[in-house]
């Protein structure tokens, strides 16, 4: 019987001969770079990988991963938090970088169709040129593509106005392994035709098959805005006025709370003037259709923060305040990393009610490991990037993790807010998922993909 | 080998012993109001009806269903329109209006966990008393309950702000064939963990699995509103006035648009002087955090009318006024009924931009087939409930359809927008899915119901 790499080799040549061999990748050191993304999941060298350029291209290497019996792993930008684009069993990674046309941008109908490398922020820039928005805004959105974004249905800040990818996926293009083409979904704003397919793929981590075209739902382009930044002493008073907000129903495009390890980071990393006493951050946006309306906002959403205990609050005059403070909150994660030898970093979210005891929570774990915890996050959507950091090369982080998991799950929340499960979580999803709901999973994805061979190895154990 | 008959009696003897007698149904005149919904699908009488009364009761029957391999139709209100809730191959009923607690409502995690038997208008109104919101508004909203709007997906005019009922569904308990309980989705708005059941389960028609608690997403309930009518010379006059509002971002509340023969129905049900020359209505909607915002839409929302030509722009000036509206809009499909000895209406949807396109189609195929064509609905999400009209009873109205769908179809449309597949539509189904997805579908159907038994007969011959 011969082995993986064996036979991807062999699909190779034969997938060499139908697409054209220059699009072939053997070569070790191209291939380093398809081996890992931005997650501690272990690194794997996949034995080829094909650069496709057109749909033509992704439907040849699944008709011959069928054939020979190959996994396949579609990839994008490797910009993933869970090693969903690692090819954890080898074979083929299918590169979808080069799929990058905007194949068709409507105002009238306030939608794209685009191909699934198209990077995420060219694609907003573009958009924005025409007056047009497509609100998903991952922290990685300048270099991650939106086949990526789908996958693993991305949110980010302005989730908490505009909600996650899945409210702007209305169709997908994909093929199967064996080569199928399917149209699934819609260019239509509603549609009950059948079971919401295009639904079920979204967040479907590439295990189900590998997209080719994504029609994109588009807002308008909210054309004032203002940026505030609130300082707090504290975490729990953050916290207060981030429940105040939710409550009074007032709906900011950002509202972003940060504790006083990352307030500390962030005034490394450059983002300004941050006064002393300064605990806890909320960085709040708010967008609107004229400037009367977004004053009226930034009015009580200012209120709420004083009347929670605020320190005070700033407005970001103008847009080169505005866009310091977001070059600085981008490169947060890695800012973090400096402070200690070790990071790792988690994404669990809570029910909204529950992140002022979260963070607290969260600070017994740290205190319990005798490690650092430093949180960030959406916390409007009680969704929090959770950082453990510690010097001691011999610690293992596994037990502290998992009671971060217990603690999020104990506040009925979830182990992964937005970066999947991929391999990183494959160990915990049985603390959140019954084995009959797994077991149901596991048969959907057999509906779609009977041999196995879409990314396997991901999601479940 | 026994016919469905006699395995579901045999059945409903075990079924009552487990869960009390007297819970179930075999009297044949209570049956009859189990034989159809609202469609004009051909009514079947069920062999027995259980009124479930708590989730055991359900998993029950669903238990001894797989064991006698009898089908199970799970029902709400039967205010369907596509045929969903009936019996199509006889067995059991599963009525699950008596599952109607409302078993939770959290202000602060701004959701709701219902049962599905809750009727929609109902919670609405509950939640109003809180001030919370849960915008979902099938014309049916009641008498029809939330179970069958998650079966079915539900829409209604707020779906062109607010989005459809899939927006609101955070998670699912339900049963499968053969009684095992399932927890799907979260309480959390985010949540990547594994594939999306819920979302895969909102709109799959009863086919994959019983309900037996639903968790809503809730929103603040805004607390200004104002309501215009605007009246238009003819359709395509009130066709660029929604184009106009669409193109410019504005995103009121509600968007519909009454053609010719609507607004003489309107007249007549009631609904207020409407002047001699309307040719067409649009019933307009704004809601906002504060007067000085609605009014700022309603200014705005105005002078597209009136630059799209609308004849005048008229202001409900208090809630009686708006009640009458809306209590006459209600009413319209059984109004429009009384206009013919014969209707039949469907519920296609289009890209926005070609709603007037639509609209001008649709007069094409009513002068070709004879017929009196009427059609109303959501104009903003491109989804228009088309009434076919006539007196002659020798005329079959099928060509008539298969030229709306095809004409929907050709502008990019689907063939339901709001209503389901069920029996209605079965046959037109392949006209907009390839085989292809169709095959995928059943195989996802297997994955849940191996064997056949859960509301068969829907959505695919």
């Amino acid at each position: 019987m011969p082995d993986t790499r064996e036979k991807t080799l062999r699909l190779a040549l034969e997938l060499g001969r139908r697409v054209g061999s220059h699009k072939i990748v053997d070569d070790p050191d191209i291939l380093a770079s398809y081996a890992k993304d931005e997650s501690d999941a272990e690194p794997r060298l996949p034995d080829v990988a094909l650069r496709a350029e057109c749909e033509a291209d992704v439907l040849a290497a699944l008709e011959l991963a069928e054939k020979t019996d190959v996994p396949v792993t579609p990839r994008g930008a490797g910009t993933g938090k869970s090693g969903g684009a690692i090819a954890a069993e080898g074979g083929l990674v299918l590169d979808c970088t080069r799929l990058n046309r905007v194949v068709e941008v409507s105002r009238e109908d306030l939608l794209a169709v685009v191909e699934p490398g198209v990077v995420t922020g060219q694609l907003q820039a573009l958009l924005a040129g025409e007056g047009l928005f497509y609100p998903p805004d991952p922290n990685s959105l300048e270099t991650c593509t939106i086949g990526g974004n789908v996958a693993h249905n991305a949110g980010g800040p302005r989730a908490f106005k505009y909600g996650v990818t899945r409210q702007y996926v209305l169709g997908l293009t994909l093929g199967l392994v064996g080569g199928a083409r399917l149209e699934v979904g819609r260019r239509t704003v509603k549609g009950v035709a059948g079971y919401d397919l295009t639904a079920l793929l979204v967040g479907s981590e590439g295990t189900l098959g590998a997209f080719t075209r994504v029609t994109l739902r588009l807002l308008r382009n909210p054309p004032v805005m203002a940026t505030l930044l609130v300082r707090f002493r504290d975490e729990v008073t953050a916290g207060t006025a981030v429940s105040r907000i939710v409550a009074q129903g007032l709906v900011p495009r950002v509202l972003e709370l940060m504790d006083g390890v990352v307030v500390d980071t962030l005034r490394r990393a450059g983002a300004g003037a941050i006064p002393d006493g300064t605990g806890a951050l909320l960085l709040i946006e708010a967008d609107g259709p004229t400037e009367a309306d977004v004053d009226d906002q930034v009015t009580r959403l200012a209120a709420e923060c004083e009347s929670a205990g605020a320190i005070d609050v700033l407005m970001a005059k103008h847009a080169g305040e505005r866009d310091r403070l977001w070059a600085a909150r981008r490169v947060l994660s890695d800012a973090i990393k400096e402070r200690a030898r070790h990071k790792v970093a988690e994404d669990i979210a809570v029910p909204r009610s529950r992140a002022a005891e979260l963070l607290m929570g969260l600070r017994v774990v740290g205190e319990r490991h005798k490690v650092v915890v430093a949180s960030y996050g959406h916390a409007g959507d009680g969704n929090f990037h959770v950082n453990v950091l510690w010097d001691d090369d011999g610690f293992d982080p596994k037990p502290c993790l998992g009671d971060i998991f217990r603690l999020a799950l104990a506040l009925k929340g979830t182990i992964t807010g937005e970066h999947g499960v991929g391999l990183a979580k494959r160990a915990y999803l049985p603390w959140e998922q019954s084995g009959e709901v797994i077991a149901l999973q596991k048969r959907l994805k057999v509906a779609f993909d009977p041999r196995g061979l879409m990314n396997p190895g991901k999601i479940w154990l």
